[in-house]
């Protein structure tokens, strides 16, 4: 659990910021779900291990002593939304489109990188089973992203109903897809002999196992040439797109299944292109992401230099049924906001003005009989719009001006006995250490022009 | 505990923006502190009813079946400030000013306008004894309200010094202060005598009764012209200020403890005047609040038509200490966030746009083949900075324009066949129901102009 000071909450709510209006020029609507819930919503849910990471909050009163939890600490934020449109469901558009991004917990063994509570930052869409859906949310994801000066990722796009696809064609039965999903997986990481005996390992046959790796090892080849391409190059892009969805087809051949998830990938991939972001969408045979949840499509941002993804997300038309007696159909997208911070920190991409001065301007104290001047006069700079500091105590002014030095804050207005007696203020500039004085009326209109410099000067900087 | 629709999220998010804005104006500055904190760093800071009220997560792991906590949920923001600036001393400022608008947990009974999970929103200053600090965080509180549209509030000022004087002076031995207060506090409810019976129940002796309730008795009567005042008569309620101090000391005499108390009480009177809001101050001998805390300054705001408070504060120069071993001076305002919300709604103080359509126009899609056309329409009129609705599926164009009516949106752009052959959009005003053909770069200069034009009637409406 991390503490965040104001320079980290400035940064963070610049991100959120940013997000949040991409997200709502899409036409997305927040929603906020309690911390907690009832801890039968979250049971379940995520499998065996997500049980043991859930935080369990104990009953309360004469019920405390049995030991008994009957709440537990919100864990993501898609089971909350499948909950909220099973029990709202009158009250929600037909198609439900809602942003959250709120703190989620976790029991996890804390990492480099990983907290236990951490924010998480969804978009989702319920109700319609379009692929202009899925286009949308790779475009809203991509856009977010751009606009927080990351431009060197890529939306790796696969589908549930494809993948079963290709390895129902290889003639792995179903009931092993699940664990030939888990070696292939590791081809990045153990190479086409490792995989190969993995899958043997885990009772696929040889033929079936040489098939599938030969498909994706002539894809591989077919990527190769895609990593030049990833920054702006369209069409050489689409091509590339055109060629691997070709290869699927021919692969899969009459397998419904297949035919069926790889028309909705050429459909998400024409709509990426008219939402002109084409060049970011990768079709990607070999992704695979948790399975136990999707339906359909499912996409993961990959940045070059990052091991994990920024985000993911996909296609899951059954989980509202759990709360409620009908299906409706739904497709999301989670962008990792802790992990776009650190990217942003450590590629310098937050902007001057998130890690600014706390005041524009501190208002120093005199002595005792001036404090009540110097509170009128901050109460003016505050309603002429700036945010503006008042030293508390009556200290040394050199001790106060060492203060603000220390705080950034750029200027200090001192009112001493002379200045009272001509009606003046002496507004000291600290970073030049100029220090002119002034009527109260000429402070703001001097303050506005030094304010409006530093910002021309801090642009050009950029 | 509640989940915030998309129009509750907006509601909430306009109040806490509006008072974030006034706090940074006052140089204040953000802290966000994580949902649980270790148990034993609130456990014994809230007294017996808050341990049983603090909701507590059980151990994870191997230690589950053992029943015991070892965290718990954030239960109020001060504390959590307290362990912050204890663990941060070196790198916080001299003079640590922090807003924080976060969550807090209680298992309370819950009631109408009390939940179990509520905001909190508190503003310190930790690190000053000056009386500065309370004219600031009471001006700051009061533009806060203000600027949300509440203007019939008053903030009551008493003093826990100036308090423990007028009981010593009273013959109220140090043991009985507590219980005195209590009784005393029910002025307004049981009138004197059920007072004065409860104070002779309470073992406070008859002759310090009589003395204590002659001294509030005069007191109401000087007060009952005040209500007349409390709309900005600024120099009637001075006055009436001043006399009201002018009888504490009086009434004090020679009681150091008293005497001091009276004098922070007067300095923060005659500040506030100098930050022109005296006419929201009016000290109040009879404030209590909760007392285990509390050190000097002690302020409540009232309003009206309204039982309980819409925040409150004091100083608290001790807290710190317990999680440090020095003391921190400290002084803090709290506004209920629940309860404005609340009072805002009934008064509909909510400007508009914090109620506004969730889009500025809709696309609509004709078939199939016209998706990407549609996609790309509403790519460029997000650039252009709208917020833009794209409908998902295939569906009659009348359901289209009856979703987006619903939904109050008050455009839908259609890109039908003739449209798409003459390189056109129709645009449908759905308010007037008015239709025009135009070209796709008109499109955002008539949305302007039309979004321009309703903003101004809404203006003129207020």
């Amino acid at each position: 659990m991390r503490d965040f000071l104001p320079p980290d909450v400035r940064r963070r709510e610049y991100v959120v910021g940013v997000i949040k209006q991409v997200y709502e020029h899409y036409g997305f609507e927040p929603l906020e779900t309690p911390a907690i819930e009832n801890i039968e919503t979250l049971l379940g849910k995520y499998g065996e291990e997500g049980n043991q990471l859930i935080f369990k909050i104990l009953k309360r009163g004469v019920h405390e002593s049995t030991g008994e939890a009957d709440l537990a600490l919100r864990y993501d934020l898609t089971v909350p939304l499948a909950r909220v449109v099973a029990e709202y469901r009158d009250k929600l558009p037909k198609f439900f489109k809602r942003y959250q991004i709120q703190p989620v917990w976790r029991a996890d063994r804390p990492a480099r990188g990983r907290f236990r509570e951490f924010y998480q930052c969804d978009v989702d869409v319920l109700g319609s089973r379009s692929m202009l859906v899925e286009a949308e949310l790779c475009g809203a994801a991509s856009e977010a992203l751009t606009r927080l000066g990351i431009d060197d990722f890529i939306i790796r796009l696969n589908h549930r109903q494809a993948l079963r696809g290709v390895l129902e064609a290889a003639g792995v039965s179903l009931a092993k897809h699940e664990t030939a999903l888990i070696a292939l997986d590791k081809l990045d990481k153990i190479g086409r002999d490792g995989v190969c005996k993995e899958l043997s390992d885990r009772g696929i046959s040889d033929e079936s196992g040489e098939d599938l790796l030969d498909f994706f090892g002539e894809l591989n080849s077919l990527e190769r040439p895609a990593e030049i391409v990833t920054r702006g190059e369209s069409d050489t892009n689409e091509a590339l797109n055109a060629a691997i969805l070709g290869r699927m087809v021919e692969f899969v051949n009459d397998n419904d299944c297949g035919v069926k998830g790889i028309e909705e990938l050429r459909l998400i991939v024409k709509f990426s292109a008219a939402a002109g972001f084409a060049n970011r969408i990768k079709v990607d045979p070999s992704l695979v992401r948790g399975l136990s949840y999707y339906t359909g499509a499912i996409m993961e941002i990959s940045v070059k230099d990052l091991a994990g993804s920024l985000g993911g997300g996909g296609r899951y038309d059954n989980l509202v049924g759990m709360f409620l007696d009908q299906d409706v159909p739904a497709c999301g997208f989670s962008l990792g906001m802790e992990r776009i911070i650190v990217m942003m920190s450590e590629r310098e991409l937050f902007p001057a003005a998130t890690v600014s001065a706390p005041a524009d301007l501190m208002v120093s104290i005199w002595d005792e009989d001036s404090a009540a001047d110097s509170i009128s006069l901050a109460r003016d700079l505050r309603k002429a719009g700036f945010r503006v500091d008042l030293y508390p105590d009556v200290d040394k002014l050199g001790k106060q001006l060492k203060y603000a030095s220390s705080r950034g804050i750029p200027f200090v207005a001192i009112l001493g006995d002379d200045e009272r007696l001509a009606g003046k203020v002496s507004l000291k500039d600290l970073l030049s250490g100029d220090q002119r004085t002034l009527t109260r009326e000429a402070i703001a209109q001097e303050l506005h022009r030094a304010i409006a410099a530093r910002q021309a000067e801090c642009l050009k900087d950029r």
